[in-house]
């Protein structure tokens, strides 16, 4: 990642403001404000605002239940009791803010969660910059024959450098014809004056999927949760895992006690079904449980094992 | 209003803070940041929490719009751009709580309002407090026979005095029952040692709709214009009108900007239809144009004359 | 429940209703389409209108996941696997309408899942009816003093007749009153022609909130479960569980595929948290493991057993 | 656009159904249910699935409004009266599915609308098809100058034909490229047997932003409304309009009413600032009015005018 100096200044800017305030504030938050943290090859993760913290959270919980709170002593306990038992309200009570640069294709996959707000940069109205994502060769991967969902075999040697100079190739081609549409470059220029430029909303669709782009991209609490449950989850594209994972690390600092509870029920948790309830209870009563007489799918079935680490009962 | 010494030390507390932040801060808006605004008898509205100014609308709309917004030169006439074409994403960039207590058939109104995050005080698991909302003489308002909608000619005199006796007796009275049915007082103390209790999510059918709740709420900047257009309308129930009022004042503390063209487009503004719009260019143009060859029934022709103080055309 | 004589001739009109139609329609449903299910004393609940079905779930998933699908052979197969893995917008396809008749209290409890459409009979305009719920002797219950959101020890013989008199009047009462005010009964007819009346927005505040009003309740079936795994739960208040468990049956009716993964699933399923599962692991595996070392609260350690019928381990 | 022999059948299967219902049916909506409407070089826009008429929102109106709304006689009054006053939930009870086929950068557009239920075709489990939008050289349009945002003088001649060859060119052989690196062609065949094949997850990156995409997009009347009221406006993006006008067309087929007030009051009216209103009311009342004493500013001026057909008036 390579920030412009425009950018470089206005983080800067930022970054030295000193306000007095008297809201909820979160140092530790404070520290990283502004900051672009990398992400892929020219993508980044900046938090930019935040409203509340943990105690919010416990204060929204305090006013909903009342008086029947107080037998839960501790900010901890009442936020665990919480995540638990899937209340949902109290972790709305908190708004978070980021800007995002991130490859078109992963855009596309990330505003399909819609409970958030949105500001993207408008390819309508301004000209994208030449920055477009090429994988790593270590991420260069093939498609493995019996899970067409995911990458399997990695790609290696030849093969996989042919691919990855076919990606640069035709990103950079359609670039330098997109300027050629617009008869300008990105920094405004004309290229050929005895010539008209093409509507930059029609030249932009001369671009691949990789381009980068960038929004502004504000949720709640409860709704960042949500994202990252699926997102920074192992079944989850490398790609948008990597913004996942460096937004993980912004709810640490920001809500500390909400995080620890998300990790353990939701993150490093799991579901059991009515059918699975039956037989781990067998399981560990030492009844006779097999896959036969479960009424799970074999699917279903390792799915539970693997959930419990019983490898052994993996069919 | 009365504030208990419990609620007045958590003010007194919050007011107190005084933390470091390099967040877009409001000084206007932390001035009166956790007050208790006085609303209707013994209701309040409080600003606890915010995110964001008018300049964070301006950052969020340049980024959507790129370069492309460089002409319009200084922030307010970007944001006036902004209200007068619709333009709502980065107007959600900004993010309000409030806390407030208001009569629970109030509160209903005011709940169909779904975009906004709610944590209510509930009277499943705490006793409500002995508080309902009993209108002033002047606001005692008979049902106009052609407007079944509002309140039409002031009740005076006698009867308004009954009408009042009667609500303060019959809250009172549902208030005792509810009391007794808990075998409990507010403060927790047993009634009888002797009988047992109903249970609260039970005894709390028997209040009376204008027994006072209260809850945290929290919306975007949006969604709160939204909801202030319908609500400070001299169309909307005066109960709710007094809440929309004072956060209206709110927002002209926190979004000056936004506030005045929020004034100008929306609260002041009217709506012409198609039709409308012909009668209008006739009017101006001097051509002959009445209810008959208009297409417009006699209301729509009234609202429309209205609209302009054309007073003398109204039907 | 009774219905009017107006109520029984438009479900009698609308049941008589034979229409062609090329969209995927669910005899099953519609046999009891329009049907006012009784709920409560004076409650119903009607389904009035539908769309989608089991297949088009499959249909709306296979457009999604593409080729990929072809593998998952039956529709019951792939509804399961989305069922499991959280997919939801496969499920947001369907589309289901309710007309509900519900006590205010409940109506309360109810809105706060805001993902749905709404129409609510308007006391603002209209005079409600004079009916309110009164719980069965069964179902008075003293609230439990170890469990302060539940209801505890039944409330018994003379308490339990004092409750429902206090109930009973106060609802009398508070409604008469109303009238009063009103200068109004129900029908419309005038109490006394001498005088003004309250206007409705206003005299409504006199009810009480178990009196009844109705709502037509819109939802998609992602939302529809959503709702329903809350509300038919054994921790929701007995009179919301009412209404769900007449909705699961309409559930059944409509989508009897997604009915039954959803009653595997969610409903009959349970969620362990990284540290219970660790617990379950060493059960099964013979370890040694007791709550000290567990990491748990005595709250989540009797939760985790108890979700696996382990009686005796509870403590 | 070209179906394939598996769409055409699917389609007619689909027309085939002759099912019984005692839902509310719409036959001028039959008529089309299904159909594949031809949009742009490649796309389509299909009407699924339905439910409601503009009977439904009159019954969900009068259930709100109750007695109140029996003076307003016919249902086509009180249509035009909830989309003058900008009643919304009456319009939200009903809901239409579409099938929709079109280019990826207007979908991206298409999302921004976050309130319907999208099941989009996924690039990352299936392969998309080797079809992308190319516009028709009379939509070839050079930017003006002075309106960035949209599209100027159009291009003509040699430099039309080599933008449309550039885009041509472009979009197959990144397509090409695409299958190369997948090792795969479109019907699953396998290209070099000797090699392996990139996730199709990453592959995707190297397609262009003309590439089609399809989805189902199901929505409520409101909120189409509120999509086609920005999308088939002038100033929408030309590739989206053609979209939105199709689906006017559906409107109008669904909900006649609904659609006649939508067209008088939404698409065709225009709003008038508070400002604005003053000048209106002095034009018709013969005072002096200009630009200097109006408080508005050049751009808002030209707007009023435009709206009235002022146009000796625009500066």
């Amino acid at each position: 990642m390579k920030l412009t100096k425009d950018q470089i200044n206005q983080i800067k800017n930022q970054q030295s403001q000193n306000n007095q305030t008297k809201r909820a504030t979160v140092p530790e938050l404070e520290k990283i404000l502004y900051e672009a943290v990398p992400a892929l090859d020219h993508g980044f993760v900046r938090v930019i605002d935040y409203m509340g913290d943990d105690t919010s959270i416990v204060q929204a919980a305090r006013v909903s239940y009342g008086k029947g709170t107080k037998k839960v002593s501790t900010d901890e306990g009442l936020i665990k009791y919480l995540m638990r038992h899937w209340h949902s309200t109290p972790f709305e009570m908190c708004e978070i803010k980021y800007h995002i640069k991130l490859p078109i294709f992963i855009a596309r996959q990330w505003i399909r969660h819609r409970t958030a707000n949105v500001n993207e940069y408008s390819a309508r109205y301004s000209i994208l910059d030449k920055e477009f994502y090429l994988p790593t060769t270590e991420n260069l991967a093939a498609q493995s024959l019996n899970n067409r969902q995911g990458r399997g075999d990695v790609l290696e040697g030849d093969q996989a450098k042919e691919v990855l100079e076919l990606l640069k190739n035709d990103a950079e081609r359609t670039y330098n014809n997109y300027e050629t549409m617009l008869n300008q470059r990105f920094d405004g220029s004309q290229i050929d004056e005895s010539k008209k430029g093409l509507a930059r909303e029609l030249a932009r669709m001369n671009l691949t999927l990789n381009t980068y782009t960038q929004w502004y991209w504000k949720t709640d609490l409860l709704n960042l949760m949500n994202f990252l449950r699926l997102r920074a989850d192992s079944h989850a594209q490398y790609e948008i895992r990597v913004y996942a994972d460096i937004m993980l690390d912004t709810l640490k600092r920001w809500t500390p006690i909400t995080y620890d509870a998300f990790m353990d029920y939701r993150v490093g948790g799991t579901e059991v079904s009515a059918k699975g309830k039956i037989i781990i209870e067998k399981l560990i009563k030492r009844e006779d449980v097999n896959i036969e007489n479960s009424g799970l799918s074999k699917r279903e079935w390792n799915e539970l094992m693997e959930a419990f680490k019983l490898n052994d009962r993996i069919i």
